[in-house]
């Protein structure tokens, strides 16, 4: 890496798109120069500052940011005017998981709109990811890299999974908990609301007839606890694509406290295996419990970002994902 | 991968290398099919079984095995030749560290001699990894993908160190403490001298002065345990190149019991480190006990071969280490 930094785009500006802008703040090898929702865009030169968006209320669009934002009615047109013109050459894309097609007609776009760069996803849900995986053919087509699931889960676990692996000649299981802790629900509420469709009794249709009001008294009523089990992940696709083990054998459960900061229990990846000697025994990947979910997720997928840029730099293009690629540590 | 197994070379017939062929008993996409060492060339094109080589005293030359061993002046040239028959297209090599210059001579010859294909090591020591980074511009002149460090301790723990990392702004520190447990030293008699060249008063000099007599008279006195600090293991400079952080940041130390198999403390490495928001915290990652030396040493090392053949694919030659590459497993 020369010492200029790689300008990147924030696709979504809720709360993982804002973050994006105050990890990137820490780095110099990256520098966020356009933040876009889906009303507007923000745009600078010289990279935008955790300070631009400070102020503006959550759901409201960066169109209001002063001195850099705008009103857009195509956001995405306006990243692929942005790749075009050279001010941008890879892109996080931290919209809403749901609905499951949200993303797919992003990635089409970028795809039919010339993109040349790297892309880069925080999806969780399997469904949302096999959809993108399916645009494959398109992507590689495409001058793009793509990374897929490179967040914390699908992301830094699965690759751990993956590297927990080699040291069986079979894997049995790799269980994923995970404790996430956040001071209020309103920062986070597209990601609240996929926790809840994954609790037992309800689903993504169900969750997206509550009004918010329904969902604060569905918290009150556990104590702000979300308790998950059987969670559709897509660590289970992806480690069987990447030939590890089936995603039948891929369980992913956590508990989500939505009104203390405090993770509930240590977030962890364990993987159980049979060694060539015939020993069962597991590995435990453990994340720090003062580490966020926002550190979790952006860090790592900063990470894939940058790996993806050297593929790109070796002419390699196509679709990748966290099981796949060796993230690169950002400076 | 297609469903003709990639044909492999194992040099080197100690402890790891004999483990070698066990560990690949077990997969289907990898047959060993030729094991040499300083005296020997063994080789059978429809594969080398664990059943071949279980009567062979540890130190006696492959050469005697029945049916597949002869004795060679020139092991290294014995595995070029099959290379250049299309014979084998990797090597894992298994030989002892010491002296440092050992390996870089094996590297230089492949070079040399014009070697296509994927070479893995399984190097501990920082001098041993630095000399084999010197021979980069050659190694990338040459049609070879090389893996350095590429096995437990270099190997499987930085990369978890690597992808630690992602999470934090800044990280501080690296620590990795292994336990090991054998149950008897006899088997690994280079890698327990070069551990005692780790332990505080001996150097590689001076242990390799040291008859067996005084190592077992040593293990006598310590009741076969050697609790080692600041070890010069390659971890270090591996990460510091990956640019997570610097070498001086990495600790390595460790207990192994030469007279029991149970591993005396869980083999784990944490990474501290800062997030973007200012937190210190710790992630870790902890080896199952039940997992072996050669189990954690073996597979990574093959997962990495599997990825480098992946990479010559696609076109790509060159030295990697396992902080900048995802081993790939192996079924």
């Amino acid at each position: 890496m020369n010492s200029t930094p790689r300008k990147i785009g924030i696709l979504g500006a809720g709360g993982l798109g804002r973050n994006a802008v105050s990890v990137l703040a820490k780095k110099t090898e990256f520098l966020p120069v356009a933040l876009v929702d889906s009303k507007g865009v923000a745009y600078r030169a010289e990279g935008i500052r955790p300070a631009d968006i400070e102020g503006l209320p959550i759901g409201e669009t960066v169109a209001m940011l002063a001195e850099i934002g705008r009103e857009t009615s195509d956001p995405v047109g306006e990243i692929l005017k942005l790749n075009k013109a050279g001010a941008l050459e890879a892109v996080f894309i931290g919209i809403p998981n749901l609905p499951n097609d949200n993303l797919p007609r992003v990635i089409e776009r970028l795809c039919d709109g010339g993109f040349r760069g790297v892309a880069v996803d925080a999806l969780k849900r399997t469904t949302a990811v096999e959809a993108v995986v399916a645009l494959a053919p398109k992507i590689e087509a495409s001058g793009m890299v793509y990374v897929t699931g490179a967040g914390a889960t699908p992301g830094l676990l699965t690759a751990a999974a993956n590297l927990a692996a080699q040291s069986f000649s079979e894997v049995e299981s790799v269980d994923i908990r995970f404790g996430v802790g956040i001071p209020s629900w309103e920062s986070y509420k597209a990601t609240v609301r996929e926790d809840i469709a994954h609790m037992p009794g309800y689903n993504v249709e169900a969750v997206r007839a509550m009004t918010d009001a329904d969902v604060e008294s569905l918290l009150d009523e556990l104590d702000g606890i979300l308790r998950l089990e059987g969670m559709e992940h897509a660590d289970d696709i992806l480690l069987e694509r990447a030939g590890v083990v089936q995603a039948a054998k891929v369980t992913v459960g956590g508990i989500v406290d939505t009104r203390r900061a405090r993770k509930p229990i240590s977030t962890h990846m364990t993987l159980t295996g049979v060694t060539f000697e015939g020993k069962r025994s597991s590995h435990t990947f453990t994340l720090g419990d003062d580490t966020s979910m926002a550190a979790n997720v952006l860090g790592p997928a900063f990470g894939w970002m940058k790996a993806g840029m050297e593929l790109r730099a070796r002419g390699i293009k196509g679709l990748f994902s966290s099981a796949d690629l060796m993230p690169k540590f950002v400076r």
